[in-house]
Parts: structure tokens; sequence; C-alpha cells
């Protein structure tokens, strides 16, 4: 793997980015931890009269659509607008696209009102969005859509094109495309799927790199998704045999302690 | 104990059925957890615009009223409507009935409006429902109320019987009935009592347990009663001296470990 | 220290207090754990219609800013003014003051409108408080706004005596006045400002030791701070070198272990 992936965390423990949040209320305080772990400042707030004012002092906007409710998709859209206005990296989780009119229709929304500068969903969610066919079963992605890595590549890479953002899926490879390059880690255990909130984490950490490197959002993503998938190999080897409460906790321990060194010595991340 | 609670189990970590949750913001990440943890996968979603929608793709319905606010009462009946027309078992858990007047009226609309078929309560709770005095001290039992086993008996039979549902009191001793059959279970650890929680994630393994195994409801809902009382207690062996936190976090652990040979070298169900 | 402090703990034990909390949706499973640690009761309820009567059975109450939207800010009042009422304790925790208008405003409100008796926050949510030039950034203190102890002792004095009630700072150390008499804490450990929520749980504490002392709030508060000073400082100890989430599992290990013996032992509490 090429240095520049591991280098990236530096700079997130060095910068501290203020990380706005908008997101559900079931997983929003592993959110928040994950984000403090890996260095970044973590801020949640979804009223709309206070939305605009947060996303504008923050370096990086995360809409994540879990819990999802009519009150919070206008904040979720001042919020992006905003980020936009300020040149502030905006990423978007849409969790349970496809599952529901109202998923859909916001997911819509706010990619048709906000310029969304990094996609991170699963592929039922990614596929969804990319107007394929997809059997999303409630917030999980199907298993017949995580077999094929392949496709995963064409779709990532046509939907990063069209929507001109980078898109990045998570699953048992995760791959990560601007349109141009992919990007495919093959970091990662299955138990990471035995904990919620392991996606939305994700899109915190994407959140926190992108914050601190907004210059290099592919890059940014993809280090994000590194550092969760090693960290779950860590937890996995530490704590799996124990159970899904020790693994919650190693998989905070792992990141809290990540570097660039655990990173360089453990990444299967290949420039396809 | 009959080897037919212990099975039920593996039904839930086979068919992995989709438990679709409008709950509280306070425990709803320890129900999402444990629900993966018995092997089964929660969905949370309380929009009205998609309640409906989602419980009718769902194996069951969990209905929780922690922090209840008016906007989150018309989604618990139409979720719970659509569950009903579908034959998806719903599971009401009156959080602080008999605190306060808003509950009061909720848990009456839901049981008016919604057939629930199986009521997991407190006995504070349970008594408030069945129209008996009960000291509800928020929403926590009285201790006088939990003294009684006999007088539990009594009023989960009269009550299951009245509304021809399955009534479950978690306390000392856990008292299952469907009006005619009496449960009861003696396993347990009174630490489960000094984490938040234990009482919304035992609704949320009666909803997993009854997703899995529909045509069993009485049964379902005692071997999820079983095994959080059972993972109570191995928690308690493994980190009982060490503190709540790591009571926590083996009580995760227990519950992903569980499995029939477990649940039958413990249990202390008795058929009464 | 004076011993009275280190038995403040033995109250909140054995009177059990019930602690109402109107809170953000991110912390609020820690707060309600931690308050279940240290022997309360806690209890979180935001729906107008019920604010004012779950507030009027409760021993104290407990209204913290974080995730604020404009749905909660009348039940905060509601639930202040019953509290007032009923010569209640009420502790507010201004999270984020000074980094929103609405946030402002809403601080603004609840002084105006509730008599508060403990006012518990970081110094830079403090500092916009008392009206002077804060360095908010988000809802975490700025380090140039940490670094003086004796301005902090300034303002927390001044404050206190203009509002008639407990101002307790919590930060490097912790600063606590009611106007008249400065209470120091030099206890801590900097790994606290990794997890979030250790602001909310403090005053959570507060709230619970207030609920069970409310004829000694000073004294109470102060134990309140000092019980999660020493609790980081143990948490550090057994878990410091593990990361985020062991440390976050031995916090409430620590709380739930805390008595009068240990605090007596580790206790750098000074009446300046």
């Amino acid at each position: 793997m090429n240095k520049k992936y591991a280098e990236l965390i530096g700079n997130v423990r060095k910068s501290k980015p203020l990380i706005h949040h908008i997101t559900n209320y079931v997983t929003v305080h592993d959110c928040a931890n994950i984000t403090l772990a890996v260095g970044a400042s973590p801020i949640m707030a979804d009223a709309q009269e206070e939305a605009a004012d947060i996303a504008s002092i923050s370096s990086a906007v995360v809409l994540n659509m879990g819990t999802l409710n009519v009150r919070t998709i206008p904040p979720m859209i001042a919020a992006g607008k905003a980020a936009n206005a300020a040149g502030t990296p905006v990423i978007f989780d849409p969790v349970g696209a496809g599952a529901s009119k109202l998923r859909n229709d916001a997911s819509d929304a706010i990619l048709k009102e906000v310029k969304v500068n990094v996609l991170r969903g699963n592929i039922s969610e990614i596929r969804f969005i990319a107007g394929l066919a997809a059997q999303t079963k409630g917030v999980d992605a199907s298993e017949s859509d995580m077999e094929n890595t392949d496709d995963a590549k064409l779709i990532a890479k046509g939907l990063a094109e069209r929507l001109n953002c980078v898109v990045a899926i998570t699953g048992k490879d995760d791959i990560i495309s601007d349109g141009k390059n992919i990007i495919r880690i093959a970091n990662g255990n299955a138990m990471l799927s035995c904990l919620t909130g392991t996606g939305c984490m994700c899109s915190s950490l994407v959140g926190s790199f992108c914050g601190a490197n907004p210059d290099t959002l592919l890059e940014a993503a993809a280090a994000a998704l590194l550092t969760m998938s090693i960290a779950g190999e860590i937890a996995f080897e530490r704590a799996g045999a124990r159970g899904n409460g020790s693994f919650h906790t190693e998989l905070h321990n792992a990141v809290s302690k990540m570097d660039a060194e655990i990173m360089l010595g453990r990444a299967k991340l290949y420039e396809e």
C-alpha cells in the first residue's frame, strides 16, 4: 500500500477537526465516541435553527438517514448547503435507502439540493441510489447483494462519475471510487456486522478524515474505511471469542490506538 | 425444563428475523445490539410516514413507551395495526405506565387500537394496566410491588385472559402467562437492575424470539426472558465484582454466546 | 479534605433519589447508567405533557442543552418551574452555550424563567453565560479558555453571586462556588476528554448528589465532581493503556464502586 493513506490519520489527530453530525439516535453515541477516538471532535446538532450555523464552523458535515423523520430533513439540507457554501466536505450515509418511500424521497431530496462529496453506504443502499434493483432488508445489506465485488466496483465507479463525488461501499471488501480510480480494501472481519452502528461509525470516520484532509477526499475516505476494517480485525483477535460486548469495547480501543504504523503493517488496500 | 424452550433460540439464529422497534432514545442502542446478539436484525423507524411500511416487512414489532412523546404515539398505532393485518406479533412494553397521564393515556390508546400479542413490563406497570393500585416510582418497579410472586401470577393470568395475549412480568422471578398456563423463571441476578435498559432489552428479545417462533408465543416469550436471566447470572459471575461497566459488557457477551445447551444447563423454569 | 464531602455519597446510595433528566440523545444512555452507578434512579421524560408531572415526583431535575431543539425548551422550563415550586434542586448544563443563537437564546430563557440551583458547564460555556468573551469550539472548551484557574475562580464566584446559585466549572481543575466560598478539585485525568458525555455525566452526578443532599448544594456539587474526577483517575490507571473502550468501561466500574473511603484516600479538594 502507498504510504499516503496511512499518513492521513496523523492529520486528523493533529488538526482535531470539528465534525458536525445530523444522525440517528440509535448509534449516535458510538459515532461521537469513534470521532473522538480517531482524534476529531464531534458535534451533534439537528435543529433547523442552528444546523447551518454549526455546519459553517465545522470541518466536515455528516448526514445520516437512520431513524429519519420529516423534522430533520430540512436541517440536513440546510447544513449541507452551508457546508457547500464554505467548501466544507459533506458526507452522506443513506441508511435504509430502498426500505421506505420516506427514505427514498429524502435521499433524492438531499442529493438534489446538496452537493455531496462522499456517499457512504452498504451495497443495497448504493444499488438503490444508482437506480438498480436492490434487495434491501431493513437497514442491512442483503447477502446476495454483497457477493459480487466486481459488480460493486462498476456501481461505485459509475455512480461516482454521475454524481461527481466519491462513492464508498462497505461490505466484505470495501470499494471506494471517485469515478476514475477504484480502491479495494480486503481488510475487515465478519463480526463487524454483529454490532449496530459499524456502518454509521464508518461515515463518522470518513467525515473525520475528510475534515482533516479536504484536498484528497478519495484517499481520505479510503483511509477511514481502512481504519475501521483494521480495527475490526484487531478487535476480533482480542475479543471475538468472548462475545459482542467485548468486541465492541476492543473496537473502540483499536480505533483510539490506530496509527500509521499499524495501518502500514496490516493494510490490504489495492488501487485497481 | 422442557427442551422446547431452549430450542427456540436456534430458530432466531437461523431465520434472523427483522424486528421493528419504535422505542426510546435512552436504551435504543442496547436494544439494537441485544437484538443482533441473539441473532435477529433490528430496525428502528418511528416516523409516521414509514412506520406501517417498515412494520409490514418485519417479523415482529416492539412498541416501547420510554421517553414517550405525542409525535410517536400515532406511528406506534400505525405500526401495530400494520403488524396485526399481516399476522405479525406485536410486543408492547408500557414503560412508566402509571407514572403520568400521558403514559396512561397512551397505553390505553395502544391497547384499544392495536391487538397486542405480548405485553412485557415490570410488576408496577402491569398492575397499573390491570387496573390495580400500583406504586410506580418513575420507570422502576417499587420494591413492595415486587415482593409477592403469587400476586404476580394471579395478575398475569387474569390480564392475559382479559386481553387475550401473553403477559410477561419481569422481576426477581419472571412470570409469563397466556391466561391458561403460567410459567415461572427463577433465574436472574439483582445486578440487572443496576443497568438502564435491561427491561427494554427483554422486550427486544421477546420480539426476536416471537418473530422467529410466531406459532408459539408463550414459549417464545418465556425463552426470551430466560435468555436475559441466565445472561445476567453469567455476567454477574464474570464481572459483578468489577462493577457496572464490566457487567454491561459481559451481559452482551453472554447473550451473544447463548445457546440451547447453556440454557438447558442453567434453566430454573417451571410450568405452574 | 473535610470528611463531609465523602460522606454525601452514602446518602445517595441510601435514599436512591429519582433524578429527572431532560437531556440530549447522544449521551443520555451514559447519563442514565452513571445515575444508577452512583445509587440514584434516573428517569428521562421530555414531553411537554408530562415534564412537570415527572419533575414534581423527582428529587432533582437535570436540564441539559445538548442536541437542543425548540420542542424541548418549553418542557425544560415547565419541569424547572415545577421543581422550583416543590423546592427540588434544578441543575442546568448549558451544553454549547455560545455556539449558536438557538443555544444562547435557550440558556437566556431558562435562566430567566427557572431558578437554577446549580449551573454546571465547561469554562467556555460559563464564560459565555457570564457575559465574557468565550472561544467556544462546538461543545468542547477551548484550550486557551482552560488554562487559567484563577480566572475560573473569579468567574465562578462572580456568576454564582449574581445568579444566587452554585456554579460548577469542570476542566483540568474543577472549580465550584456559591458566590462566597470557592472549592477547587485537582483530581481528574485528561483521558476524560476523549469520551463523549463526561461533562453530561458530571451533571447527572450533581443531580444525584443534590437530590440526596438538598440542604447542602455546594458540598453536594463538589462531591459529585470529585466522584467523576477520581473515577477518571482509577479508569486511567486500569485501562488507559488499552484505549478508549476499556476506559469507558472502567469509568462506569469506578463510579459504581465509589465510596467514602476511596474518596478520602484520593481527594485533592481544597477550600480556597
